[in-house]
């Protein structure tokens, strides 16, 4: 099978590429762009199927692991395009572009198609705002072994090129559902699965806490912590203890900790 | 007192202010630039006494603390120059710039000078190379009480405009050092600290270790992880299990969730 090969930078399918960066392009179309050798990687190990696979031989630099990702695609039946150097730098919107660029079909994340196991172990992050800090985030709950991160109120998208990078390629195997926070409380309510604010305002550190059984670890933003109704609608409250001056963490930090500790306590 | 007043954006101490964000400059006059409100509120708090303070009443609004601020750093004779607004915006590095921008002498981060209390907790980084992650394992630092954070052969340095940023002024209260991992390691291992390095190789969890105890936490780069020597050198290893497909944590992620145990079971 031989490569479209693209050399022109003015190419219209490299305009269409480009569009994708946009979150309203994204949503329209139901698709999700993933760059770079290893969240792509991830991506097909979590059982991925991308549209379209662009990559670049000049910036793949001939590697034997680069022309068997491009040989794994292909010969799912998916179409790879190869790009000229210049072709591909446009499209990239990362520094250091490795010469792989996917277009894929956007993450499934309705409420109503997360399937939980029994006793699972939810993160709930709301109106988280830095992409970084969603990726960061789903990268831990990778490694944890979570079993669905919910976003209520999102303010990113599970689409966006920096979710996607920050999770090492993650948000394609971690089960993850957006959601208002009203439905998010409901469906977990509704599951039986204990919901659990870290709040700076409770005597309960989160090591004292009993992490076992089916619960979900709410974190809020930065700035504003989580909101008075996810706040009243908790069943408990959990600070993690800070000796220091800032008295605060960085929120995907604070989910960090908190998981692990309920890592420790699961698996004791 | 009057501040001295620059409206102009080719005013020369515009200049010097904009070289600053130079490394070889920094280095070269030992200064330091803090940005933003709450990391400078956070400095002075750690004791920073600036050379001069930056600030532009349009961009803070005209807030009673933005005013006590000012009055504040004046009274302790330091020198504070109002700038408009397009001139302050010229020197601010940050977007969503608050009007605050300080020029400090240089974090003291000499090896030798460093006091160590009994029983210290120690995190040891090593080549870190990004300031945001350098910055949030300093603000993690911070909350756990750490006694001090050595940067083994560092690649960036403690007056980075980003490690400030991300540190959230930490970086004024939490004792610091720069040194070659071979004279980190003598100078540890002279005081009588163990060395714990956290790596994928090893069967020991970071929860069954012990904490108690002088002790410093080794962490490596995000790429390669700690180096030979530093491996070689090590009084023990343990890693942080990992259940998922990714297979790694972001370095200032690791760094806090093993803060947090030796924290756990240093105050139980």
């Amino acid at each position: 099978m031989t490569d479209l090969l693209i050399t022109s930078a003015s190419n219209p399918r490299l305009k269409q590429l480009i569009s994708l960066r946009r979150r309203r392009i994204r949503d329209a179309e139901r698709l999700t762009l993933v760059e770079g050798y290893d969240e792509l990687r991830l991506a097909l190990d979590a059982g991925l199927r991308p549209h379209t696979l662009f990559h670049c031989p000049e910036l793949t630099d001939g590697s034997a692991a680069a022309a068997e990702l491009v040989e794994a695609v292909r010969s799912r039946g998916v179409e790879t395009v190869r790009l000229s150097r210049p072709a591909f730098e446009k499209v990239a919107y990362r520094e250091g572009a490795d010469g792989f660029l996917a277009v894929a079909p956007a993450v499934e994340d309705r409420l109503d198609a997360l399937q939980l196991p029994a006793n699972p172990l939810v993160l709930l992050t709301e109106a988280v705002e830095k992409p970084g800090n969603l990726g960061a985030m789903l990268r831990t709950a990778d490694a944890v072994g979570v079993d669905a991160v919910i976003a209520a109120d999102p303010v990113t998208d599970w689409g966006n090129p920096n979710v996607v990078r920050g999770s090492k390629g993650t948000v394609f195997s971690v089960p993850v559902a957006s959601a208002s926070t009203t439905e998010a409380l409901d469906r977990l309510r509704a599951l039986g699965v204990r919901v659990v604010a870290t709040t700076p305002d409770t005597d309960t550190l989160h090591t004292s806490y009993d992490w076992t059984g089916p619960v979900a670890i709410a974190v809020g933003t930065e700035k504003y912590g989580l909101t008075d109704e996810l706040l009243a609608r908790a069943d408990a409250r959990v600070r993690i203890p800070m000796v220091g001056r800032a008295n605060s963490l960085n929120v995907a930090t604070s989910a960090a900790v908190v998981l692990y500790e309920a890592m420790r306590q699961r698996t004791r």
